[in-house]
């Protein structure tokens, strides 16, 4: 291998947009991952794993990055063929309820996560690779289907570990909104663009922005100026109304959408779906403020066909300067009713939601709530030329049920020592010659040693400093670390 | 979506040489995972996922399919380098380790797992992405790390379902064999490199068929003669003596190795190893039946520098017709000293071990091993206009740790009985007007159900035949289903 070859340290990279995820990362993102899905499962979804790959064609080309290669996918040409990494988890759940109908239940609860991939370009904090954690059901057209959607992300969130109140789904339903801009009298299609864009924009203008783009436009900071809608004084009105709604109660939204939309065909059928969901939320015990009625959320109207939802995290955070740090939505979803009629040209009903693992655990992160995984209790190789000894001992504490691991090689007792400190070990155990011919063991407890262990260089010089050290008989090894453990 | 668009049915199809893993499959496989995973942690090893992409010369060109496009590996031209989707588990934790030895414990003890994807030809099941699971140590040069990675792997492969005896890793070390041809005058490389060939195909043509090869050649059925390494009588005699070692004890075989390669410094340090490692395999209490050394097996020699394993399964089995399968391999490892200098230029010992999860999960399904995942208990939607009750019942079993779901939509009864057998539900709850109005809930166990459900059609009928089937008050809800999972 090394033969003759130059070493390349230039190789030794992570390509850009790319992460690395190490041990506490890790374990984060697949203590969310177990949790969630353990929730999905329980509400009677099955697992399906469909692969990295489909063809290029079958996942459609719905991203938003079309000045990219690919159109923001990772593709390959493979043969006659083009196949593509998926770019999301629902494409393909698309695929593969087209091609096994049949043989599916209906309708088809399934879960799903894994890596996606984007081809975008890659930035600070951009990733072109990240993880989702979705459900989605197939085959079933009625609004119970999105209410328990709803509720199961509410449970899977708090399965996560975010606490009531740090986090809220929003939800809206297009049918709704069409209703309001009926009422109002606003019929034509590019006003209705021009209204959903200038709506989208809210968190960024907030609602004078919003009604300065619903009527004659609105100048920047800059002084660019940014055409409007063109709407009438009333018609600002009724949308900003619609808009306030989302300040009240489910119930309060309700009625509030009623006065506002309930004359038209398109309202009626829009509310009908949040009296559906308000009931549905009441027999599964949905507190009012775990989901709301947002009129705000437009997420991904082109796609969507029916309700949307948006998950938020709330909790105010900071980074580890000090920096407040907004993490915004942790997931999403809604109704597509047309994506698997692409294949079979018959419309087959579906909803789903998409869990952002990683935003998720950046929030936990951030609030202190991530607790790394039980640091190994390190056995010290004392003996050179009998490093089993040690093995032995790590064995014994592992069957124990504890996480524990033999220092590997046969260094001086600073560089074990350091190596325990750098693990963060709770323990280290000790069996020295002489422990060996007493039948004991030396324990040191290393969150009571307030000296500094590097300055350790001999095994006397260890025995004679003692901080939270402590020899035991042998029998008595698993019963110590075990209350070195529990902090004892 | 479908507007004006034609739906495409040819679309709806997995790539050749892919594979979609519905419910049991996929539970299967995570549970072997976490399993495996869990043993891996224990041992002190931390999780790392370095993603699907590698600069493509990071990876480097290991992979024997040399005539397939990019030798093998799915790559992708990014800007102005090649991006590579892993092959394995082991390049990508060699660019890891390379690239963050600074900050890394020496030891770095890492397990990783997920797919890995070989740009093969597909054929009938040979896939192009398969899942791994790996354990390495990094910077550990003694043998103990490779006794450790040992030890752990039968560990391992017992925590994820096989019994003792199901099977076997056998262990082999490149420096024993060459102490062996040494001390049987064989010194020329190419010579060496015909013997290797020969040894690999032990399996295919036994013992007289290597001996022919070690010698003059060997004639095939079909007439075609390959031509043989040319050795000696007693160079022969001495290769075929190093081969039958393998029959005995591990201490046996180091026994009989002694005499055979004692006479030479490597066949010295091969021994040492081996000795080593049986040491280990003492003080961790490994049966002699669960490792055993083993003079066959030499795989991938160019990429291992020391001692090489690799884990069989030995159970005899069958496949749906009854004709006999062999399982094979199912993963292996060994030493790989040079990987790390690649990048670095300074020699950083490493060694590892690979399950192949597939395999193993395929091994299981043959013997009647997997269990499948508790079905769901459905509850009927009995009241068109109030599917939330439902929907609350199923939300009250969950609360108390069973799996349950709703059912989705206002379908007849028939329906929704074929739905519940689909789903091998153990128990459908049904809460119809009666049931409300008194209180009461109706279960049905559907083991018990001697009468095909599917010939029921109206909700009276059901009441009337009720097989395996009762009536309780809605307190005794959970009760019941628990007893009829219990099987009562």
């Amino acid at each position: 291998m090394s033969t003759g070859k130059k070493a390349r340290k230039d190789l030794a990279q992570k390509p850009r947009g790319f992460q690395d995820k190490t041990a506490d990362l890790f374990a984060a993102e697949q203590a969310v991952i177990a949790k969630v899905t353990h929730v999905y499962q329980q509400w009677g979804f099955d697992g399906l794993d469909t692969g990295a790959f489909e063809f290029a064609d079958s996942l459609g080309k719905f991203l938003p990055d079309a000045d990219r290669p690919n159109e923001g996918v990772f593709g390959f040409q493979d043969d006659e063929t083009w196949l593509a990494l998926r770019y999301d988890l629902t494409a393909p759940l698309a695929r593969f309820a087209a091609e096994n109908w049949q043989t599916l239940p209906t309708p088809y609860r399934r879960y799903a996560y894994g890596p996606v991939w984007r081809n975008e370009k890659p930035g600070p904090g951009r990733y072109r690779e990240f993880l989702q954690c979705d459900a989605d059901t197939v085959g079933a057209g009625g609004i119970q289907a999105d209410a328990e959607m709803l509720a199961m992300a509410v449970e899977a969130v708090q399965a996560a570990g975010a606490e009531p109140g740090d986090f809220q789904i929003g939800v809206n339903t297009r049918r709704l909104l069409n209703g309001v801009l009926e009422g109002a009298g606003i019929y034509v299609d590019a006003a209705r663009l021009t209204v959903l864009r200038a709506l989208d924009k809210y968190d960024k203008f907030g609602a004078s922005g919003v009604a300065a783009l619903l009527g004659e436009g609105r100048m920047d900071e800059s002084g660019d100026f940014t055409k409007g809608a063109g709407l009438e004084v009333r018609q600002i009105e009724a949308v900003m109304a619609y808009l306030e709604t989302r300040h009240g109660s489910r119930y309060e939204t309700v009625e509030a959408l009623g006065r506002l939309a309930g004359s038209t065909e398109e309202g009626q059928a829009g509310l009908a779906e949040l009296e559906g969901l308000e009931k549905a939320f009441s027999a599964l015990n949905i507190g009012g403020s775990d989901i709301v009625f947002n009129t705000l959320i437009v997420r991904g109207l082109d796609y969507y066909t029916g309700p949307v939802f948006e998950a938020e995290y709330l909790k105010p955070l900071q980074d580890e300067k000090g920096r407040p740090v907004q993490i915004g939505s942790i997931g999403g979803g809604g109704r597509y009713d047309d994506l698997i009629a692409r294949f079979t040209g018959q419309k087959v009903p579906a909803t789903g939601f998409s869990l952002g693992v990683s935003r998720l655990v950046t929030a936990f992160r951030l609030s202190g709530a991530l607790t790394a995984p039980q640091a190994p209790i390190v056995v010290l190789n004392m003996i050179r030329d009998n490093p089993y000894i040690a093995m032995g001992i790590a064995q014994e504490i592992r069957a124990a049920g504890l996480r524990a691991e033999a220092y590997m090689g046969s260094s001086g007792m600073r560089a074990q020592m350091k190596y325990a400190d750098r693990r963060h070990a709770p323990a280290v155990v000790m069996a020295g010659e002489d422990e060996l011919a007493k039948g004991t063991l030396t324990i040191k407890n290393l969150a009571l040693g307030a000296q500094k262990s590097t300055h350790i260089e001999t095994h006397e010089e260890w025995r004679e400093s003692r901080p939270g050290q402590m020899e035991v008989p042998r029998d008595k090894l698993v019963v110590t670390l075990k209350n070195i453990l529990r902090g004892g």
